[in-house]
């Protein structure tokens, strides 16, 4: 807690989350029950948690160095418990609290202030021990198997729905708890890149983005491939080669120390220098561990040195409104000598029927 | 937004989740960034939207209603975009806003007081017209079908966590989008009414409560049913009994006019006859939806009168801590008359193997 006491904060504030996984191995989901960790700077933390979930609590890994206040539906003040144990002054809280917890916890601890845990302290878990990096890496693989299979499903004529789905069933089969996002868009849908799919059908011609990903034994698979159905135009190709390059280019200049900005330079400029640069509309990746979008961010105004151990997607795309998009993704892992990538699925063009 | 207005609000700010598919049908996962639809109550709405989900917020059947404003990575901000079309005054958030958003909020419009949505507005999906119960019988039938599978999986023997996989996988298969939970509690862990299935193994003479759910067309189902690996004791049947009894109370409470809280006193009652109304230690059920949890709570000091077409579930049970538990819980849809349970999966003892 040495980075909370130097940011000046009386304590941390842990919602359920994958900081409170981190911190002690318990992992209920967020719900309009509080669940609430307090670790201040200078004291033992404190779990407060629903009397029902008191008995998963106890059993996590992180339990023998908790104390655990339960309270009771109905009975009970659970915002009051927490204020009970803050002292005045200021605690941050993690990003993904709800405001409806927020709030409740703001008027119930009228005399402290609240910051962002993600504005004021490094992310607790930006650096990935090997434990990590190979559960990372095993998510990354199983996604892999899932694209491998889902060529042989028949592209042409089937709802992108139909496909999503499909991509649900096989993250399940190849050992995912979760399959939180199954991006399929095809012909112009494929050049709005969080496309949710649809009932729009298949055709012959289309550039299909597939953006797939969940959760593996808590840790989180992402992965992006663009297949072509049938022969692809000339311009088809032309931006998928641009795209690759980019994609390339963005992980060999990975390496401990280059700040997470240049990587979304070496990207970008492949991207720009080909004409596209006004079609590349989002930044080129994100952190990935316990959460599936997590710092570092990989965009232009982040200084961050890279380090040993943090892992992102590297994703660059050009999109052309109305016509057809390009995208590949894979998540990488910085080592001490340069990258890692996490996932091998081919990124070679690759026509399907 | 007329309640807004009553409820001495300026406005409403709808984060991603479930209020903003029901306002919108835009459904974008929430994220690190921001999507924010600003409902004024005297004035048109505006949706702030990250560019790369501009195209798909376009074809988001609540659009054309909607100006919708977008910001880019690395060039602007967003909580400026937001403050820039609130007025002074009080604006609710709602529940699941989360707290970096919230508070980056509160530092760009300083001016501006924010509250809980859940808490100065009734629900705005709580009553379910026809098509949206249409939507959650479908859930629960395909979470029924799920049950009706599990049976033959062979319990004994297996862990929990491989339980667990077969009931994600079920779903999946049955037409969900996503198994959200897939609680499996055998043998001391029934007694665990949040327990995550883990690597103990089932054995012979086990309860098993396996309560589960996901997201199918955006609607939720939960399910919750405990079965017997084996001939069960005298007390584990006399237990199964009670609960299925108090389960029945509950579903026979509930008409329209009928408080939340005297549906969760017909379960208690019969629970806390039987001598066992401490065991019974949490709420009897909680409203379903666009979101697995959301008002109307069925708890003591909820005095919320029924109407039809308000959907919770009825889900009573019973935990001897460190031996064995029993949980029963249907969806059940308030009718003109009564009630309609959404769950058909046999509530019978049931013995496996």
């Amino acid at each position: 807690m040495a980075s909370v006491e130097r940011a000046g904060l009386r304590g941390l504030l842990v919602a359920p989350g994958p900081d409170l996984v981190y911190l002690t191995g318990h992992a209920p989901p967020p719900l309009e029950r509080l669940t609430m960790l307090v670790m201040p700077a200078d004291g033992d933390p404190v779990l407060i948690v629903p009397a029902l979930e008191r008995p998963l609590a106890e059993t996590a890994p992180g339990a023998p160095g908790l104390e655990i206040r339960e309270w009771r539906d109905a009975r009970d003040d659970p915002y009051a418990l927490v204020a009970d144990v803050l002292h005045s002054g200021r605690y941050a809280v993690t990003d993904h609290t709800w405001a409806s917890h927020l709030l409740a916890l703001q008027r119930s601890a009228p005399d402290r202030a609240f910051v962002t845990a993600g504005e004021v302290l490094p992310l607790l878990r930006a650096i990935k021990d090997a434990d990590e990096i190979e559960r990372l890496r095993a998510a990354g693989w199983a996604a892999d198997a899932v694209f491998a299979e889902v060529l042989a499903v028949g592209f042409e004529g089937r709802a992108e729905r139909e496909v999503a789905g499909e991509l649900a069933r096989l993250l399940v089969d190849h050992g995912h708890q979760r399959a939180d996002f199954t991006i399929v868009g095809s012909g112009p849908n494929a050049a709005s890149s969080h496309h949710e799919a649809g009932d729009r059908r298949i055709a012959a011609g289309d550039a299909v983005v597939m953006d797939f990903g969940g959760v593996m034994d808590h840790y989180c698979s992402d992965i992006s491939r663009t297949v072509f159905v049938g022969e692809p135009t000339e311009e088809q190709r032309e931006v998928y080669d641009i795209v690759r390059a980019a994609q390339q280019a963005a992980f060999e200049a990975v390496r401990p120390g280059v700040q997470a900005q240049e990587v979304d330079r070496a990207a970008r400029d492949v991207i720009s220098d080909a004409g596209y640069g006004e079609r590349f509309v989002h930044r080129t990746g994100h952190g990935i561990g316990l959460e599936v979008h997590e710092p570092p961010y990989i965009v232009e105004g982040n200084a961050t040195a890279l380090e040993p151990g943090m892992t992102f997607s590297d994703e660059p795309g050009i999109y052309l409104v109305g016509r057809f998009g390009v995208r590949i993704e894979d998540q990488v892992a910085v080592t001490a000598e340069g990258a890692e990538r996490l996932n091998e699925a081919s990124r070679e063009l690759i026509v399907v029927a």
